[in-house]
């Protein structure tokens, strides 16, 4: 019998393990340890730092290795564990991170790979999965709007490259081009500098930009806010108008009752007169 | 009978081809290929390349006209076709789209009509025609705010030409110019460029830039977000308070047949009691 | 008889011309009319041109006085006409337009007081009127905001002057001229290069620019925002909330009509058991 | 007897001066004029006026370590005196203070801290306190927005750093300075001169700029001002929401009451017919 059990019982030892707030803690730990070793490497070190810093990264990618497989184990379902996206994200990154750093041509996606670990933080906290999460949610709602804005900056890049390619050939030299020169108009970064240029040749170019500017910056980035203010407010009035409507409901139930109870009395009355 | 019959089937035939899905991502298809022309030719291309881009421009301008001929025929009622304002858009772009690129002066027309067939996604993806016209919608409400704001600029351009023209001819020349170098700092690029260059002929000219910064770019940017909230979460509001609505309404049916119950076993009594 | 009544007659006469379309439309124009002059008189004009445009200016002069000597006699309580701020507002601009424009002296003043003649727009525009009254109703709430963001600009500014006054005087000479560098720092124009400047002397400068923008930009602009919206849904919300509490109110009233009828029942049934 | 009554008394006297709009007013006076000397001293004085300032400056030492003497003998307890943030707060500014500004090492230490005595207004003004209490509620809420914000810097600076060190040392030369290069980008100041530099050795670079910005500028701070506003509008909506369903729970109290009332009816009822 107590064959039949050890499997069960280490299986949920180790389940117990993962979800405790110490094997929490030192995953978070490890993360930020590898993030700063990521952040150390920018600066100029000195050779045994540089040294220290590469048998570090050997630690903490062995270390990701042993908890994701570790997970793995403790996950009772095999197939849902990479049903999870969060899941797939952290295997991914963590297999990257095998790359080699001393093999000159993968060294800077290596390092690349590297940077992501610090996602893992996302993965981990539970509070930034939730919020990337409800990022996501947006998304579907704001994809209308991003196609829109795409064809007013696509029709305005076709126009500009037409009319201003001869102006300048940097800004505007092609759609492709002229779709970067837009964006840095929409954000009014140095914008004027680009108007009075195709001022001096097309003295009406004025209505370009202003339309352009008042059709994106101004009009859609509000649609945008709009959009993410509304799943914001539902979310938070659906349940006040739910537990509204339940009450209610709930004063039509009694309603109802009332009535059954006119109708057994007014019966009993009735049967008296008899 | 079957002569009667044959042209409402085969116009019902044109409607359920029309509508279906088939045809409208044909449609889009097409719009999308006619698109990339525009966005090809912006490039130094190889002169064969330039050749067969001229004949597909040709097919997609014949691909259109065919179109726009159909839905037109396929339609039941004539006039209501050219009452929807994205009929008439669509085949105004369309008829823009024959005038031939070879004629040397009309060439860039033609070419600007071009641009204006990729609006015609808009037309095509009904997600996008709600969007567009729930912008629409919002103008109105918008309209006297864009009236106060050109007020405030107009004022504001009259005194800065009056007083800025000698500092700088080319910013403050003329009241139209002065209207364009206030957009320019109502977008905050480069404002204090515009302000160091007057504050030291006018050292309280700061005032003017102070004032006019917190009137436009402040309270009225906000004044349109509020604007578009309102619209927005107005039409959000309105279906849960229709709701509620309704449900006290039911409530209240309900204690009317309560009250009728009573009066009825109340004269039951009455009459018992005779 | 005919004598008593005539002077109420030719009141109520006046009554009604002023308030006719036709009365308004004129204002309208002529204040139209009046922006106009001032729009062209910053452009260079032929002599016969500024001639005829000092005559109409006299001539938009004398109207407006007639104008509102008219609305004055029209109005049935005088001192009430002075208890309206629009009406305080539109005497001030007219008389103020009565300076001769010959002398050279007060040619300027002359010139800007009639610039503001196009702000009688908004007072005989009543959409407008309202617009600006909305404005000001926001302006309470937002006073101790704008008071707190002053309380930090003066400080910052203090600080930045005290630092960086040997850095760069021109920019950090005074508290006065700091608050100017702090807030184009505010409307991130050229920011960065005014920290770079102080970066060379204190390598930890950027604090002072990071919390300074964090403390602004960020949680400053936001929180007038939501004064701003507080006030529209304030309103908005307001109406609905309202209907439900009378609905409800109703309900309640309906209810306790139930309970006195059963009371009524309950005493008939006792009498007659008796 | 009276001698027992004697401090009692004479400490309700000192509670009711301490709360006395006098009182107040002369605080609030005394501090706007600690502000005004602060200002003062940016400008060049001549010698006898900074001689004055520094008089008027140990007179406001002493006022203010008075006063909040005062304040401390007037609280009846002691200890909470202590456990409310502000008298923490305005305890250390005026101890600050007390450093003298004659001794060259901690002059610039003794005239910053005196600057923080601009903030005892918010200390003092309740409006002034009430704000910056409802900003402070905010921030939990913002704080893992804040986490993520800090992840994306991170993960960017980093490759930012990797990529980017070689083409401009200045602006990207190790993960620090790229952190404070981003937040440049992510303000728009001057953002494309950044860009164009990398552009011409990556040719792809400007992905990464794009995608920065519409993941920090766009998307971020959206959602901050998201988290502000739920927080206005929960409060103003709780309000609402708490007085609807008080008002429902009414109507269900009411409703058993009927229903109470009817069974005791049909028990009369019963009785009558046996």
């Amino acid at each position: 019998m107590s064959v039949d059990m050890s499997p069960a019982t280490s299986f949920d030892q180790l389940k117990r393990i993962e979800s405790s707030k110490l094997f929490q803690g030192a995953v978070i730990a490890i993360i930020i340890l590898s993030a700063l070793t990521i952040g150390a490497k920018t600066y100029e070190l000195p050779a045994f730092v540089e040294r220290s810093l590469r048998v570090l990264d050997t630690a903490i990618t062995v270390f990701f290795l042993a908890e994701i497989l570790f997970r793995f184990v403790a996950c009772p379902n095999k197939k849902r564990f990479f049903m999870d996206g969060w899941n797939v994200f952290d295997t991914i990154v963590v297999i990257g991170s095998l790359i080699p750093l001393d093999n000159s041509e993968a060294v800077l996606l290596g390092r690349l790979l590297r940077v992501f670990r610090v996602l893992r933080l996302v993965s981990v906290v539970p509070e930034l999965r939730f919020l990337i999460n409800s990022l996501l949610k947006a998304i579907p709602r704001m994809g209308y709007i991003a196609l829109l804005m795409f064809i007013i900056f696509y029709i305005y890049a076709a126009m500009g490259s037409m009319f201003f390619a001869k102006v300048d050939e940097y800004l505007w030299g092609d759609v492709a081009i002229s779709m970067l020169t837009l964006f840095r108009i929409a954000t009014f970064e140095d914008w004027t500098d680009v108007m009075y240029d195709t001022l001096e040749v097309y003295p009406l170019s004025w209505l370009y930009y202003l339309t352009f500017i008042f059709l994106t910056a101004f009009v859609f980035l509000n649609m945008m806010i709009g959009a993410i203010l509304e799943v914001m407010s539902e979310e938070q009035n659906a349940k006040e108008a739910k537990q509204a409507h339940d009450e209610r409901d709930e004063i039509a139930r009694q309603l109802r009752a009332v009535q059954e109870q006119l109708q057994e009395l007014s019966r009993q009355v009735g049967e008296k007169r008899d």
